[in-house]
């Protein structure tokens, strides 16, 4: 058991859908697209899950790829998610908020044989956190509203 | 039915862990800390996981505060994740690789009702994009390995 604790923070910004947040020192500013609501002055949230989920599976490529004897020269990943809006936007019932499904594509430049590099794409994706989290969800507990008055 | 595609590209960087994403002109790099095999260029993907759901909290309560009645002063979002590093680190069997749980506390500065706002907390949850997606999983579709030549 090695555990780890991550710890971010957002805040709502000045006006319109503005949100900007804090982990360990570094920031972003997430916003929504103008057809959403917001001035698009940042990803939004769910670009902001796609660009973490790829960003995971191209760090676990990075690490493992000499232990797994892979010839690594280039890596990138193409993700996409698909959405309803009738279900955040609306609250339609049946219709869920988050995404329905995703999808991504790996890219690799490698000379290692092609069989080689589907078992290495099965192991990333076994091994990534991310994709372990989006797949099978998590327990997500609300422990506290705090009203400041 | 109003569905919307969301897209990214994460590549990796030059060396190390490094990453570099791009959504719809917004970039971000990823990174991991040192006592994780990293440099600390940027955030890393489960902390950008957090900042997305933190982020997405404050859209939603920012976007329907109004329409809910509630005089929104101010929100702020602290998010923390757990891991054991086992899961993703050295593959143990029976210890997943992403988060173990997730937690959240809404800091609302408002003169609303103690009542309503715990009612609005609710309906923020309820709504939320990414914490659906995070509490539900989502259907995670690799549909191609492209091996670069």
């Amino acid at each position: 058991m090695a555990a780890v604790t991550f710890k971010a923070v957002s805040h709502k910004g000045k006006g319109g859908l503005i949100v900007e947040s804090q982990t360990h020192g570094f920031k972003i500013v997430m916003d929504e697209p103008e057809n959403l609501g917001g001035t698009n002055q940042g990803m939004n949230p769910l670009e902001g899950l796609l660009v973490s989920f790829g960003s995971c599976l191209v760090i676990v490529g990075a690490a493992f790829a000499k232990a797994q004897g892979i010839d690594l020269q280039d890596l990138w990943i193409e993700t996409e998610g698909n959405l309803d809006t009738d279900g955040f936007l609306r609250g339609i019932e049946g219709v869920r908020p988050g995404f329905q499904d995703v999808h991504f594509t790996i890219h690799i430049k490698s000379n290692s044989p092609e069989a080689k590099l589907h078992e290495f794409q099965k192991f990333m994706e076994s091994r990534c956190p991310v994709t372990d989290t989006l797949r099978n969800g998590t327990r997500i507990n609300a422990n506290t509203l705090v009203i400041e008055r």
